[in-house]
């Protein structure tokens, strides 16, 4: 790993907190820029309350001065402005909380329960407030710095929905050129404007009755060199580290690498991308089934991977459950959430993707300041021209 | 982590080997058990030649006396029995080997032409001699060292294949007592023997046109105690792990837990398992559709996974290429191979996520020696029931 | 690592944060319990004007609610008061900043020159502002948390100054029931009442002719059961790790495990402890010259280490040095600094002893909850006890 | 870490092993330059018997093929000569072997006892296999690797013995550029030839009583760039780094940068080295106290580290102990052994230096073949110039 990431904070505490160690220096970011992220992820249909309530915004702490990365690790602080609604509930300073209080009706779905069991705690909040989705806040403000430093490199990571319930997104061919700029502008980011107009309706529906919604994520990054990732180890190969990160984004449940599931039962002529060679171009393939990635390895190809994100699990019409304390059956908690964050999700799955692709292209590049990444990377470009 | 392994090891070099660090002492291990594992690897309708030349055994040259792990390093050495017929191109030794031998026809969807770019060869024999998947024989030993020690907590992982090409197994209840004891009798794991005969007969076409077959596969561990994995941090939770473990497995390029791409068409309501508890079993599940994992931790419930593996990238009847020196259209390079490994994926797959569980295991309970980590089980199990 | 730390923060940017993941859950800990901790670092004689301006005071923002910890990450934070007096300079905002108030002038001793050219910084503010030993502010923070959890285990580290500048403190038998009680009342955290006076003296005239002061500290860990770290692999030994986190610490030079150096000239038959054993103590040793560890691994003695701090390298009366601009010979720059910050090392010096032995002990005991991990550390002195 | 290592192997097992991750390729290396140094680390006077039995050499088991690496991993093996007489005691095989062959008499200063009880063996072979600095054989191996490449580089190891026993080295003035052909024909690496007759005295008389004799070495590096290592973060200061690794070696007890605890004694003007420059030079230090590494980065001066030795552990004169069966006190158990490992212990300290360095050139330069990695050092030497 060239750089590495710790996130913090509870879903009502203070704070969310993300500390990016490893950024090189002399790379221009600013507030604004992350916040335009964060507020991409705030976007969607199908959001509940509290999105109404929370418009996030970024406070730098550390590593970055004057527009300017210094190298030293980047700080990033989102404040909960619902804290104030919570500040008794969630206090640091010790004071006896009635237990009354406490939540002891474990939802199925979330960690709530084996969290309870594994930490030992008879207040379910105390997993909970961990185990939220709120946390992807931060990483998504640290991918907004990775994707800054991937504009550097001409990298673009985009996304959209492919399937929202049962609804898919029919898409001949994709705009890559503009991808994100159409999602974007449709509340459920589909680009097939049919398939938005039934995937809101089967948002209406879920959400008249109580229930919630999943479905698929495309992120596509286009730009990418070949030779990021390894196959000379295990734990060096990217499409691992990409189903790994993405695999720990909350309610995540499947990813494939390109059409990953669906080539697996088809005869391997029809799947393996022919490689080609033209002057302008260098090597090319005749299609990109792979998803980009052959031998653990990037292959110049756009880098295609899908998520499948279960439907959120805390339903207002809730599922049965058992009282950890009296062990009798009742309904699980319910706490404010969203119908469908599948929107979300998208977004949060561009930042995690940006965030592998610059630990590996340092990887590749190492150096501490952009201006000798960058002329390591022309040095790059002109090896895999003339190779 | 609490356990790291290093393999290395060329395809046709002197040997295969795997450094294992952080097992307990005193842990029973012999190599017949690891050769076991080895053979059900080298198993499979479909296989080329070189699984008749190979019978792999293992050399335990470290880190076990007398049949018990001393707490150091072990490492397990595979010899491969064909390097006398390669020595001379695969010597370490300096000598002058004409480049008229090189390969230089990469394969689609190999490593060969994104491996040769990264590492600037010329001859990618370099690179496909480790990319080769070879190299999970000492996967598999390692995992045949996790899987003795899954057993004294009574967790076991099995596995078998749900497709292959476009062959179903049809399976309605599953036989978790003997599920690999069925399947290691099928040559292509599968439990339901219809799909059985259809399967083989996919694996006889394509041998018969020189084309390869992919698949999906399913692996099962059972007795596994809640609280593994964790959510409080992205790279603590064990779907990530166990995603990033089973996607660098060479040719696999999806991962889901349970049902995760179907299950993101549904409803919150028609997904997550209700929660039900009973004094004998404690707290269970009425369903399992979560694959034994919620926000990152087990849940108690069977852990499933699948996982797509495509179609073996090299074929008897090459796709087209480019060869790396005259740059001209070709067909790319065929090395002796397999038509189908899917039940050797299978079973490197079982390896694989028997890793992730002692890991996790002994980052839940700690410890130097077998002993004292059963102790400190035995408390937590008890600690599950009084919760 | 069972347990990790990111600290982030410039010395005169907004603040100073620190995240802790890995931390169990159910551990009692309290803001005023951190700021004790904080408080015995700000004190010593010789220290510069900052330490008046600054009462740190340590914010927790995650990790605990109610005092008590919950298992999730832990942040610190401590506001820089001064910060107000730097915003403009310090913003990491994008503006125009003179160039005329760059820092140019490299003091000799300092990260200065050599970060400046690693980061390519023609502002030299940009590294020291990171590389000052502010920064140990919150591994003070981090290290209370740390001592706290060793509290529940009877672990104690302490530490005194056994030498300042040329003055040597003697000590024929310490106090280790009431080490620190003792140091802390001492302006030079000095045992030796007579070598006190003669170490303030010291620093009185360094002061007056503008010049700084170093010396040597010695930290004695007590009660820590024998078997933390391990002789199987390199980086597992705890010497090593203890090296290296004391080490990194801003001026330290060296490190010795008990008397390293001395020890070093003598005869084995002189240096080595003989092993004893009664039945009310169990096995133990007739001296501690191994400063209790053997092999890697600690012995069940007090662990002691000593370390150098070289004298502080920003001087009053400025060394000779180059502006980075002009290459003219100048004179160091010299921004308000300490003249003797040697108690503060060897108060930071017991944080991050601290910190490593709760590693090696989770580690050892693994756990994710305080009464488990005690339960297990009762079994483990069991173990020892029948040996 | 941009690469890392893995040794096995116990002292009187069939072999020591090491795999090295992370090398790139197209790097020259050959078994004889890795036997070169092998044999380097065998000499030196006061060697025990099993120098003579063994000579060491080395296999290469992957990740070189024809002279050159592939950027795969690399698996270096030395056999253990002895073995074949140990065959029955430490075969890996179950066989019930006599515990009345079992070694219950821990030697003072070494892991038997605190490995003993952490890993729960009665038969303190189980520890002391592992902890013996036979271990050192293949870490030798991997710094031949390190070494070679260093050479690319023009970064120069090198070491001497400064101190042995009582008995000090002096030297006025070192000879850099050919210190290790000077030391390598001393039978003690002393580079005064005084001070070596009598150091050898000093040998020849704890040999006739049966005793041990440690010292004191210093290892130079020359040729290192500025700008190794990071004063960002606490485990990524190269001093921290170093003192971990040399600290990691078996019966090193004190780790100095420069003249680390020396300099401790003396007024900071004493101490820091003034900054100069010329046009030839670029920046220079008027002096080297610092030990060429400022702030955790290295200063483009040559890296001194000084190394404490105790005298070895196992004395024919054997110190008092407890048998851990018996409780009784008896006499340590005699294995054979040095009387004097220092020369040896200096070649190590090189090998693992080495290591470092390599690590931290790679984390500066990244990269995957020499070639590119080479041409980036040039432009890196190119802005040294121009800053």
């Amino acid at each position: 790993m060239a750089i590495r990431y710790i996130t913090s904070g509870e879903s009502h505490g203070k704070a969310l907190i993300v500390i990016l160690e490893g950024f090189p220096a002399n790379l221009k970011i600013n507030a604004e820029e992350i916040d335009f992220e964060l507020k991409r992820r705030q976007k969607g249909y199908g959001r509940g309350g509290r999105m109404l309530i929370e418009t996030d915004k970024v406070e730098i702490l550390s590593g970055v001065r004057h527009g300017t990365t210094l190298g030293s690790p980047i700080t990033l602080l989102v404040k909960n402005s619902d804290y104030k609604n919570w500040e008794k509930i969630m206090s640091s300073e010790m004071e006896s909380l009635s237990t009354k209080n406490s939540l002891t009706k474990p939802r199925p779905g979330h960690a709530d329960l084996p969290g309870g069991i594994k930490y030992n705690q008879r207040d379910l909040r105390n997993i909970l407030e961990r185990a939220s989705a709120r946390e992807t806040t931060v990483r998504v403000a640290a991918g907004a710095v990775a994707k800054k430093m991937l504009s550097y490199f001409n990298i673009k990571v985009q996304s959209h929905v492919i399937k929202l319930g049962p609804v898919i997104s029919n898409n001949k061919k994709l705009n890559l050129a503009k991808l994100n700029e159409i999602a974007d502008n449709s509340p459920v980011r589909m680009l097939d404007k049919k398939a938005e107009i039934e995937a809101i309706a089967v948002i209406d529906r879920a959400k008249d009755v109580g229930d919630t919604v999943g479905g698929i994520i495309e992120i596509i990054t286009t730009g990418v060199p070949p030779g990021l990732g390894s196959h000379v180890q295990w734990d060096r190969k990217i499409d691992g580290k990409l189903a790994q990160a993405l695999m720990s984004l909350q309610a995540i449940k499947g990813v494939e690498i390109g059409n990953g599931f669906e080539n697996a039962g088809k005869l391997g002529s029809q799947v393996h991308d022919e490689i080609n060679f033209n002057k302008a171009k260098g090597f090319y393939h005749d299609s990109n089934r792979a998803g980009g990635i052959e031998g653990g390895v990037t292959n110049g190809e756009p880098v295609i991977v899908r998520v499948a994100k279960k439907p959120i699990s805390t339903l207002r019409k809730p599922l049965k459950s058992i009282d950890i304390i009296t062990k009798k059956r009742i309904k699980a908690a319910y706490e404010r959430s969203d119908v469908c964050a599948l929107p979300a999700a998208s977004v949060i799955g561009e930042a995690i993707c940006s965030w592998v692709f610059v630990d590996s292209l340092l990887e590749k590049l190492g150096g501490d300041f952009m201006e000798e990444i960058l002329k390591r990377y022309d040095l790059y470009l002109k090896h895999i021209k003339g190779y």
